[in-house]
């Protein structure tokens, strides 16, 4: 048995430091690195690059909406063109330090409303698709199962994998609860790891009415920036570990 | 005999538009092209490399200060590490457009006064050499014949690429008149165009006190936002021509 | 008979140069100055105002969504509170220049996406209304008749003044035609004249399909940056004045 | 004997947090709050305006370069009239919230590079007093005795307010230990709560060779965002109420 763990790092910016990229980096197998839209300057990309690289962490570009000011949190309208050309900009940028850490971006994977946005939204969806398949159709892209993201990445014939949220109830039609819910985020870092060792193991979660159903991730998204994240990514680790699952890249090896 | 004509493009930047890309683009066989930090979105900067792959025009990395607003004009006292990475960000970032566009970035040319600024100024100059050795020490680089920036990237075992200006005027001891004086900047196309066949066939130009100083040159360049900076290209290219100047670029086929 | 003209202006941004204010400053009564969160840097919305000043035309703050790169004509998803943070800072940073200019803000227009998007978003437009109530409740706001926007303006006791597009085709409705549709934008210069003749004098315009709907107007906008732009302004003055209807500013004097 | 203690506030921006304005706010008189050059969003200045006027504590406008990126502490060699116009815009927009939180811009105080530059760079200093004068001359500034800044601002009729640093050692000649220097930046809140103290009530301070030199000074400034900012402040704020210092904003009253 084996599964990734990813995490979003690289999103720090300027004089504003956010999370603790060298503690996560420890932990996951993966980290989705902001490319400099809605946050990470450059030389905290070079940083993180170097780090992912050094401790054989795949380095996925974390692609959002141009929006410094509300983090890539906020919904755009960009029309799809300039959303394509957003998006390969963004992958170049990231692919010049894994380059000169000596590695390559492995995966892409949106970020914050672009992520919640093209779940449903289909011009936007094809539009990041389309700057995948015109910077590399080799790349696997990472997202939520079941959106308009990864059913059109199908069907273009990128890599899809689809990935379980750690910290998140779930419905019993196996989507997240809403984050406006009581509930919604688990805090607990033991019920945690017990989650995701399920998910793992047997592609499958407790919903928040006790039913029981599936939830098939080919990585484990843990955050990078809540406070206790790094604690919470350690015991998922740790119970990980202990229940047999192997954590690994789902690209292979890093480097 | 051979020259490159290098020219400024992809400046535009989102509403507003600056100089004539596709005209300019049928005349020089070297784009520098914008980056995104001091001009260039990236719908731009993706057309611009489209448009340069079609012809054949090999792409430069024009990279300069993070200044929207300046235009990159005005010197930023970037400690030399934020710079580095500055520059790496920006050359990936264009790769990815040229690399959509089958083709490659094939040198890095700095721009305004990040330009200006490693004539002398030691520290940002092998800064800027620092990301070019980290990225691709195969890139060529370009600058001001004498340059510290030329200077180090040499030492380092860069291959560098002197330029003359069409539309600038020497002094006797072969630098370019400041700006500020009267008659720095000349405006007669055949004049210019004359200058140009003179460097490239003798690489000797004459200067404001009518003595013949030595100008060897790998590249001209010409501007791409003045007032009839089209016309004058055309000319220069003209009068190249005719010359039994060829043009090509310093790198040889752009794809 | 009076009526107020208006046109949008300061949308330069540093070395890109956006329009021709001067010479729209010589027609127009009302400026819609840009704030620099869509357009507009400090240097130009200082000169806008200074120039505005001197001519006797009104400064009005120009407030869109913070996106240089889009011009402000993304729908962006901000929450309501940061809108109105948004907001009160772009009308406080214009009216600064004012100040220095010896006049102040004398109304407010929302830009772009923002000006589309409260037509009919109760949350964005309640968010502007706010920030004009908490930071001038004497200050009058300007948009489209029928508005959301207009509509919470005024049942918060503020002083609402409905527009009307020279160059934009209606609908039998009485609403814009979709610039998707042909026609939508008219373009004979003296056909705009004499609909805005027929606006100012009779509060009635002819629809795409020939009927006569109510158009009741305070101001009269123009477009500042299209092709022509500054022609069609000066014959819609030239045919308002030749028909005897006074040009003003809608909030009076202004200086 | 009445002293003010002033620090910066309003830098944070967006997602990232830095500095814990709301404890300051209960420490300090006056309020040097970002104005979204280097630091602070709309949101973020909004709240700190409400903070401080809810406190008593007086509103300064910390104008800075735009560079965000570099948190305003990079030198930009901006052209004196634009500079002029940069903190024209920023006055006017700390001014738009201290106006809707019931109180006015007090003062205004230079930040990072800027405040550094100005020292001896006689063109930005007098394009920083430019603005100042047109803006309102009965605005106080704020910053260091001895510089070119507050000189030219006193000639121009400006009041000026030189401000002692709490937690920097001082030479012999009365300048600060350049932060390069071991020393240059104490660390222990009692030394520094006495060395405040002594500088409160007899305008002097021992220099890192033991000597007393005069400090007379009329604001003195503890940092808001270093580790232990609160604790210092609140060491100094206690020491100086111990000696009999009443702290006071320098400007009287701050609504």
């Amino acid at each position: 048995m084996q599964i990734d763990l990813n995490a979003d790092l690289g999103e720090s910016f300027g004089r504003w430091t956010l999370g603790d990229d060298d503690a996560m980096l420890e932990v996951v197998t993966s980290a989705n690195v902001a490319c400099g839209f809605h946050a990470g300057d450059p030389s905290v990309l070079r940083h993180s690059c170097e780090q992912a690289a050094a401790q054989g962490v795949a380095i996925g570009a974390q692609v959002g909406y141009r929006d410094l000011p509300g983090f890539g949190r906020r919904f755009i309208d960009v029309a799809p063109a300039e959303l394509t050309a957003d998006v390969i900009y963004q992958i170049g940028a990231l692919e010049g330090f894994a380059r000169v850490a000596g590695t390559r971006v492995r995966y892409v994977k949106p970020h914050g409303a672009l992520y919640n946005a093209i779940v449903h939204h289909e011009a936007q969806a094809a539009a990041v698709v389309e700057a995948v398949l015109a910077y590399d159709r080799t790349l696997p892209v990472m997202g939520l199962p079941g959106s308009v993201w990864l059913r059109l990445a199908q069907e273009a014939g990128l890599t899809t994998v689809g990935e379980a949220f750690a910290d998140r109830a779930y419905t019993p039609e196996g989507t997240l609860v809403s984050r406006r819910e009581p509930g919604a985020v688990l805090h607990d870092p033991a019920e945690i790891a017990r989650r995701c060792v399920r998910i793992a193991t047997k592609g499958e979660v407790v919903a928040v009415d006790g039913t029981v159903v599936a939830a098939p991730a080919g990585s484990l998204c843990v955050h990078g920036d809540s406070p206790g994240a790094v604690e919470i990514a350690r015991q998922v680790r740790a119970g990980l570990d202990e229940a047999g699952v192997e954590l690994t890249p789902f690209v292979g090896e890093a480097t």
